[in-house]
């Protein structure tokens, strides 16, 4: 069986490396004997620039999808050309063509999850996308195992490595957000247009991949809570530290009874000394929790050629290992009716800064934390107030703030986590 | 196909209330249709204790193993009875019945690691023993995955529940170390004979396990350099605190250049603000890191009922699954000759604590200090020296400590993890 690629970015490049330059021990680890003694590789290259070097590429770049497609000599599809349409009608075709696939595109999986699943099981094959959620770590094939004895009723972590590049600088440097989000850029830990990542769409789209496999029904990324990071200033970092506080970008759901679904992604405060204050850079941490295992907790690369490659081609491997089996994996089910409830149950303490230029914001900002809160803690200081309040529930917050702004533009706010 | 249980404990009744009361979700996770029907139960359990309850059983409690060995119905035989000899014969003699074991036994594992394997490929059927490492976290079968793509060259952790306690609560409480293991014993969180744990050989075991399957050749637990934690004092909890760290007990290897091995479990001190630190109480955290994949961590769960039952069930759904198939995973690997390096390689600033009771006993304790690395802090506080020392070896500091405990008995002393 070939393989195909669509695809020759970055982790295109890397996959290619493991699978035809044999970099990592991909060649080796068959289980029947065929496999090994000529190991699968990638014949073809589906790539719209064919000016890109393939090196000594044993494949060839072809630029129309029916060479894919139609050719009965590769069963194996890996999708990572990226975007949203051409990919999710590739993977669509692939699919009813008979092709196994898998793919990395996370914004795919978690708009078309149930439909993809269902074509798969329909044509019999298999899809995987693994690399969709958390880069090189192992989330989804360690999420899929634990679901066969728990009931996994909540999910956090930090899924994305740009944001939580550019706060642990911003912690680490007390530098800006701006200027942060440029060196980020600058280095390629972030996309000329940073939108999907400092908006929480990444974070999302991951969370609700996890969701909807954990809670059995589909959590969309429109289904879940998001709120960007673009607001914060080097001043809130100093100020929650000096509070013993970090901030990171929380991806956060819980399943309470049997189908009502709590989402949210926005930045919350950690104490210093803690687990996830302490992870740092590109790097991600994911917790899911069920009701035999307790919780359990996954972290590493969240992005990155070589790791994400790594997650891509542990797919293949399994694909390839499993061809020709009698029994294929139990399809995951998707269809529980889950309510979406919003963010009512995630709680706590809230920090807020909020600008206060205009004589009239103070009293402004003072009187619309206390309709839904106590405030504990207040500093003026400058032109900027810092409130801390009494615990209270993130929709109630939220709500508040969001009115407030109309008012006072400028602000900040995180929940401190507990 | 049934499956037979060998004993009756803590977890053994938890694999029971998983598997034959549909505790989990065991019942519904079968890829054929048959084991779906009528999915597999434990039929027999074999105790020596007869007067125990196991409740509604629908199986029958024997006392001699022919009725389970000479039982053809019997596919899978779960071994959780602990303890080494006899375990480890009827690991033997159940893999030559033909019959697929799963075993939580880290002993067993650990010492006979290489003739288990090569028996069950010999006969056939599959040994797993995701449980024997780690309680409920998967780092058996991630371990695996990843070493399908990576060169693993270091494994480290905090691999022992009933220490991780201890040393939390020392902390937490500034209790000291036998009021402390008391309590832990009070609570059934150490054994009464608590050596194993307290003195290392509990994780030099899960250690080499580990170490065994990354490096892919045997590591004996007696290749493991082990110190255990019974000096550590309360005083020494409150001056490493002072300087910002926390004592952690750690086991740690590395593979240098092919064949090369250091290992090490020792108490170790690591920064207050990073994640190992952090790591609280009963849970478990294992790190493993990989040419392609980077570092990966694995939190959760290292002991206790419900989370260890959910590793040995999971094992014994794996097995389920993919009898009949004609491809069974490849077996491991332990085929390469290593050398076992000692400690040398592992480097930090040295904390020690002595006793200097006797006159001459300070000026031994900085001679001996000072013929391996020069001295950074020392502090005389009643009768006790603390000191810090410059970056040193850790074979080195060792070597010069157990010598300077034969004038000096009382001392304890931690490297500064970097």
């Amino acid at each position: 069986m070939n393989i195909a690629l669509l695809g020759f970015g970055t982790i295109g490049s890397g996959v290619y490396e493991l699978i035809n330059l044999n970099k990592g021990k991909f060649g080796s680890n068959f289980t029947d004997l065929e496999s090994r003694k000529s190991s699968p590789v990638i014949t073809k290259v589906l790539e719209r620039d064919i000016t890109k070097d393939l090196g000594d590429s044993v494949g060839v770049v072809v630029t129309d999808p029916k060479e894919i497609l139609e050719d009965d000599s590769i069963g194996l599809v890996i999708a990572l050309m990226g975007g949203m349409d051409f990919e999710y009608e590739m993977i669509k075709a692939c699919l009813k063509a008979g092709k196994h696939v898998v793919t990395a595109n996370k914004a795919v999986i978690s708009e078309y999850f149930a439909e993809l699943l269902t074509l798969a099981e329909e044509n019999g094959v298999v899809l995987r996308y693994e690399a969709s959620v958390g880069g090189g770590i192992p989330i989804i094939g360690s999420l899929k195992e634990e679901m066969k004895i728990n009931r996994v009723t909540e999910i956090k972590g930090i899924l994305n490595g740009t944001t939580n590049f550019i706060l642990s600088k911003m912690t680490e440097e007390g530098a800006g957000f701006a200027e942060t989000l440029a060196l980020a850029q600058s280095i390629g830990f972030a996309e000329a247009d940073p939108t999907a990542d400092v908006e929480g769409y990444d974070v999302s789209r991951k969370l609700s991949i996890l969701s909807s496999m954990a809670y059995e029904g589909i959590i969309r990324d429109e289904d879940v809570y998001k709120r960007g990071i673009t607001d914060i200033r080097a001043v809130d970092i100093e100020m929650t530290s000096s509070l013993g506080y970090v901030v990171k970008y929380l991806g956060h759901s819980i399943l309470d009874g049997k189908c009502d679904v709590y989402t949210t992604v926005e930045p919350v405060l950690f104490k210093e000394v803690s687990m996830m204050s302490n992870v740092n850079s590109e790097f991600n941490i994911i917790s899911i929790t069920g009701d035999i295992i307790g919780e359990l907790q996954f972290y590493g690369k969240g992005a990155g050629k070589d790791a994400t490659a790594n997650a891509v081609v542990g797919d293949a491997l399994y694909i390839l290992n499993i061809v020709g089996e009698e029994n294929l994996p139990r399809p995951l089910r998707l269809n529980r009716n889950l309510n979406k409830m919003g963010t009512g149950l995630f709680k706590g303490k809230y920090y807020l800064r909020a600008n206060i230029d205009a004589e009239e914001n103070l009293d402004q900002v003072l009187t619309a934390v206390e309709t839904v809160a106590s405030r504990k803690t207040v500093i003026v200081n400058g032109n900027s107030v810092y409130v801390v309040t009494s615990p209270i529930a993130a929709s109630d917050f939220n709500e508040m703030a969001e009115k407030l702004r109309e008012s006072v533009p400028e602000i900040f706010y995180a929940r401190i986590y507990e």
